[in-house]
């Protein structure tokens, strides 16, 4: 066992302090490493809070993971000590039901275990997540990560890229595609930077004009106020796809009337509370509204491989580890373009 | 101008009673034809209920015609006089947008022209369906009806039937599919039909036991009677696809459940009311729902084809027209085993 230093929540209530667990030793197939980002994702805020009533405490936060590899265990092949490596979301699965086999982890039919507030497959030992010096990983639940790029951009790839990349790669979405994105923020900044970047016409949708900007230089090519009736009707049925991030509650029905005939609103985020759909909405046009979430460990190997290659990263604000409780609350206000990564050398 | 007798419903309260009106002269594109039989569409009551609030009155309802054709205008060269034809939901469209160059007239950019309770493309003059001695259609709205079937039977194809195999076909179910149809009625009696002779596993969703053996003589491998919860647990993650025939209210989120990975639930009912969606039930397995509404012009020909060749009609009771309104008094009552059809020789 190792002591690892951290944050942590413990409980509901107080905000993230210092805290000490043990990690494991290194088995044959793990690999431990110094963690130098984490990124904070919006699902770390959500699950401090217990809002998804599924929390475990003491919860060390963190699934936006990157460092450099410091020790290997006997059967490791993929990694050696010195490499650049990132975990995500997941830590384990079972890696023999069919999700598993197609590399869709994610979707384990027995479960997969998250990077924190989740228990190892034995059904009893939490796991902490990034919001900590180091870790000791699963080599198959491992990332490698270019040399190339800034590391602190790196890390919100390994959740809020991937969660973007991989619906729009498993829809297809490219070139003589218009797609628009909904809501500017840390998801939806990789969506307008991954559409732009697969060749699609971009278009920002948002209640706010100062959006437009920032919208444009991260790649889109269009705006819409979605608080101006007029712009929301020149663009009623243009839309292929929307990639919806919000997940505070919203009107679908207004955003599936811009949809052309089998357009698709890909939804990423989730709101907590029910969504109401009209029928009409659906059937007048052959429209879907899907769901899509995070992607297996071979679609993120892939993406990351294809940001080192075309020079893609999230758009940061470093902070330190003992500004989290400030982060959260600028958080809850929007207030962050686009991503709070975590220096860890900061703990 | 030749007068046309028929059913029609004079204003939103009186019943069905014969009418007379005035159908065109074929024009040089147009088909005349005697009308043999029309099918009674659930949509029939809801318009003549106006309850979609868009009604125009007088109305003559149906759109499940088929009959024999007694003139062609000059320049006609798909039908002669004597052909076997019918005309479904759908009487015109602009021909120019995209969706129409698509053969999907259904999604037209300018607005389809409806066969009955909609206006010519001249924007006044109103249409009558098929509860009348004859129609006069363009032809490349009419469809070929083969000699080899039931005609009674072949009716409710143009639409119960085309509104079920779009679907199907268009998401591409076949072999390997595990299939749910919910609703057994005559939207979902064709379902059944349609994906068990497209070689899918098709599984009756129902609340009621009495339909587990009608569904099975249908095609129906499997029964899941869905007011029981230990039935319902069996099938959770089970279905590739759910054809969701029901335009009662219901619970989605029960039926996304059933759905595996990338499993799609298709609505063609649509209830009047709007739905709640929760959005971790598309997200946990990459869900959709989607709509789906009749089929155009070319895939509905397919469809008859593909009837004609399979031997697939639909399980009707035969009605004399004076018959209507006491056969929308049992539709209400879902007593029908699946559609009424109206022999017209009874007007």
């Amino acid at each position: 066992m190792s002591t690892a230093k951290s944050y942590a929540a413990q409980n509901v209530t107080t905000p993230l302090a210092p805290w000490s667990f043990e990690r494991r030793e290194p088995g044959p197939h793990d690999v431990e490493f110094d963690i130098l980002y984490c990124g904070v994702c919006h699902s770390d805020l959500h699950q401090i809070r217990n809002e998804w009533g599924n929390s475990i405490f003491p919860m060390v936060p963190g699934h936006e993971i990157v460092g450099r590899v410091t020790k290997v265990g006997a059967h490791v092949t993929k990694f050696k000590e010195g490499d650049l490596v990132g975990v995500g979301c997941l830590v384990d699965s079972c890696r023999e039901c069919d999700e598993c086999k197609k590399g869709l982890e994610q979707f384990c039919s027995n479960g997969s275990v998250g990077t924190y507030n989740s228990l190892e497959r034995d059904g009893k030992t939490p796991t902490y997540g990034g919001y900590s010096n180091h870790i000791v990983t699963n080599e198959d639940f491992v990332l490698r990560v270019s040399e190339k790029l800034p590391l602190e951009g790196v890390a919100p790839l390994l959740c809020a890229g991937i969660t973007t990349y991989s619906p729009l790669r498993h829809w297809k979405v490219g070139k003589g595609h218009k797609v628009a994105v909904l809501g500017l923020g840390g998801l939806g900044h990789m969506a307008v930077k991954f559409a732009a970047s697969f060749g699609a016409e971009v278009t920002m949708l948002s209640t706010s004009p100062s959006k437009e900007a920032d919208a444009k230089r991260l790649g889109a090519h269009k705006f819409v106020l979605t608080s101006d009736p007029e712009q929301v009707k020149a663009v009623k049925g243009y839309f292929d796809f929307i990639i919806d991030t919000v997940s505070a509650p919203h009107d679908y029905n207004m955003y599936l009337q811009l949809l052309a005939v089998d357009g698709v609103q890909i939804c990423v985020g989730v709101p907590p509370t029910p969504t109401e759909i009209l029928g009409f909405n659906l059937i007048g046009g052959r429209r879907s509204i899907a769901g899509s979430l995070i992607g297996g460990l071979p679609e993120t190997q892939e993406m990351l491989d294809y940001c080192a290659e075309h020079n893609i990263v999230s758009d940061v604000e470093v902070i330190d580890m003992k500004y989290i409780n400030e982060a959260y609350d600028r958080m809850l206000k929007g207030d962050v373009r686009y991503r709070f990564v975590i220096d860890m050398a900061t703990l």
